[in-house]
């Protein structure tokens, strides 16, 4: 059982874009991909979504760039997984048109209803900005920029 | 966010195995696949599987088949789901060689732990035996002999 790799991107920005220090208050998408080794492609879709969603704000022009459009304590994270998976059918029979012969009188859909309720209600207690409390940590494994490697002689 | 098909199959089969009616308490593979309108092949690898669980029992020759090898309310369902799940790895920070760069010191992964053992935990207050309790209608639904479908004329 996973998220999607969509909702995982789509977290992983707005980590990016709450952590960013004042002077980096506008980021460019390559500096997101690069920073988390993944592809620029599919972060422009997560972000262009995120922008409908009303999460983020994209500034046009030289100095233009990413940030977000709320606070970060506004994005609720069990709000957004709901936006960002594709759906919650946990198995076949959440279908609308199952094609499962027990779908009339199954009492498992119901239970795992039941505890894919208590998963969002978990992720309905946290916004972003449960999640940057260690806002400085998480700037600097971003936003420094890297030296290479000194390794001890053996 | 769902389960893997070889979770659902494998409830479904101890859902088919734990309704059959006294009579046929030996059910043969090539019944469920049909019942459930998939493939045999993926059914005998996951019967196979809970054979090794310690859930289902094969008998041997000609008037062989398969049977629970447990009371239906010994088999719980979120001890089931973790044992047919591959893994719960939520985000790619899960597991254990992560490679996002936010893994040291990320808040994230303690969030979706922390709403993944409340969806389990639901599922680990039922058995196998809740999932039955109108054990009647799924038997009428599995092992009735299907009369077409009389239409009456316009």
């Amino acid at each position: 059982m996973k998220l999607t790799l969509y909702t995982d991107y789509s977290l992983r920005v707005l980590l990016y874009l709450a952590s960013a220090p004042e002077e980096k208050r506008l980021v460019q998408i390559k500096d997101i991909a690069q920073s988390y080794g993944i592809s620029k492609n599919h972060l422009m879709k997560v972000t262009f979504h995120l922008g409908k969603l009303g999460y983020v704000e994209t500034i046009r022009g030289r100095n233009g760039g990413l940030k977000l459009a709320v606070l970060p304590e506004e994005i609720n994270i069990g709000k957004l997984v709901r936006q960002t998976e594709e759906d919650f059918h946990m198995v076949e029979c959440f279908h609308e048109h199952s094609s499962c012969i027990l779908s009339p009188d199954c009492k498992l859909k119901g239970v795992l209803y039941q505890a894919l309720q208590a998963f969002l209600s978990v992720l309905d207690q946290y916004t972003l900005k449960d999640l940057i409390i260690n806002k400085e940590q998480l700037a600097s494994l971003l936003f420094t920029e890297k030296e290479p490697v000194r390794r001890d002689p053996i």
